[in-house]
């Protein structure tokens, strides 16, 4: 290993309430227990906690992905079809490219516990160096979708110039292909 | 139960040649003898047969929606790849969000019995507090379409500040988490 | 048989390396052999390797759907989250329609092999008589992607005017509803 600064991870749980102080935030505190179990990677976490308003969750992750250059960016929240879930809306407002595949995933993978499964909107996107990925609310959603996905995003940051990040295989086999030599 | 008045539910055929009774629409009626059977909620059918004209089909929704007051709107045809098929586009046009969860189950369900399941387009979408789903023009699809999405149906129109809706659990279990209570 | 003229099929390599001869297109060999092998209809392959520059690879594609009056027309490679990976974005910029389901199949058709496949973001659309599908660039991926979405390829290219085709059954068995007859 020759990099020797942490990697930044936005964490940034959108929800009115919360934001508020009116009942505690759960999931971004279980986003960060998640990185910090499955990633051997050092990282500085950047997190907010900020209302479902669309203007402002785009200016929050544009700011985590060209200011506080974050190689990655998880959003807890916000997904749903309700009138104030725009979470979605944001991240592709700040995407220069929407991944869908994630979203697939994180729903097909949730279906096999909650029909309602169907209804969370969430999506990933690529914004310069970083990648954006939406999640729900709630703590046990949140490892089950992280626990999908995952083992293909440290692929994914090599492959828009972010830095090589290693994940402890006990909890998460990333994959990389084989013509993939590490940076 | 404290709620009175029927629910209403738009059921919306689009189809050039029923239109213009050249043949008899199959899957208006099918949709309202499968929401007879698994509603227990008592519910009032819209019901219109138009054809593939993407202004009319988004003028249709639009009307069963804001003006209607209809809490769940289904369409029926249109979804495919020919020319004319642009009931997808209208939905999209119509709404205020889409629901990509519920196309991608739809497809996965019916995968399972025929390749050509690909080809639907069919999505889902939000229109203030009206659900709208697109479903294919053939009865047998129709049915296995809605098996699939309809137990997560109740709980999204209850987030969407629609009415408490009932179904016939030896039909539907519909799912509502248990933080969610009956308003 | 009556159908004498044969039909024509886009294969659009894309890759900024092949482009420039820096190496072989192992891509757009891997797409004429399968359809070589699958095909029993006659077809003239057209086939290009253009760099990953979007309005480029949108000129082509639609060079290749009306001019060249391609049914198919195949492109490889492109699809990743990478800056220079926009041909998903070139083929819904030349699309009427958009496919969603083609994608969905493909992605989850990888996922069983390698994890990595969420980040594709392949997908399919109609162009006037011209079905257009993204496939990644590796042989061994193509021919995977190829497998899961052929049998629905012929009857998608029925829907939209295109001429009759079909398969060798011991490789690839198209499926048509009983309902469409040969036209």
């Amino acid at each position: 290993m020759t990099h020797h600064h942490p990697i930044r991870i936005g964490i940034l749980t959108v929800s009115d309430r919360a934001s508020k102080g009116e009942y505690e935030d759960l999931g971004g505190p279980a986003v960060f227990d998640y990185l910090k179990r499955v990633l051997k990677t050092e990282f500085e976490p950047i997190a907010h906690i900020i209302p479902d308003d669309l203007s402002l969750i785009r200016q929050n992750l544009e700011h985590l992905c060209d200011v506080d250059v974050c190689s990655l960016v998880i959003t807890t929240g916000g997904t749903g079809p309700a009138p104030r879930d725009v979470t979605p809306e944001a991240t592709e407002a700040a995407a220069e490219k929407l991944l869908p595949g994630f979203g697939e995933l994180m729903r097909s993978t949730s279906l096999q516990n909650v029909p309602t499964a169907i209804l969370s909107r969430q999506t990933a996107a690529i914004r310069g160096r970083s990648l954006i990925l939406n999640l729900p609310g709630k703590p046990k959603a949140i490892a089950e979708c992280l626990d999908a996905v995952f083992p293909a995003i440290p692929y994914c940051i090599d492959l828009i110039g972010g830095p090589y990040i290693e994940t402890d295989e006990q909890h998460i086999k990333a994959f990389r292909p084989k013509s993939a030599a590490k940076s």
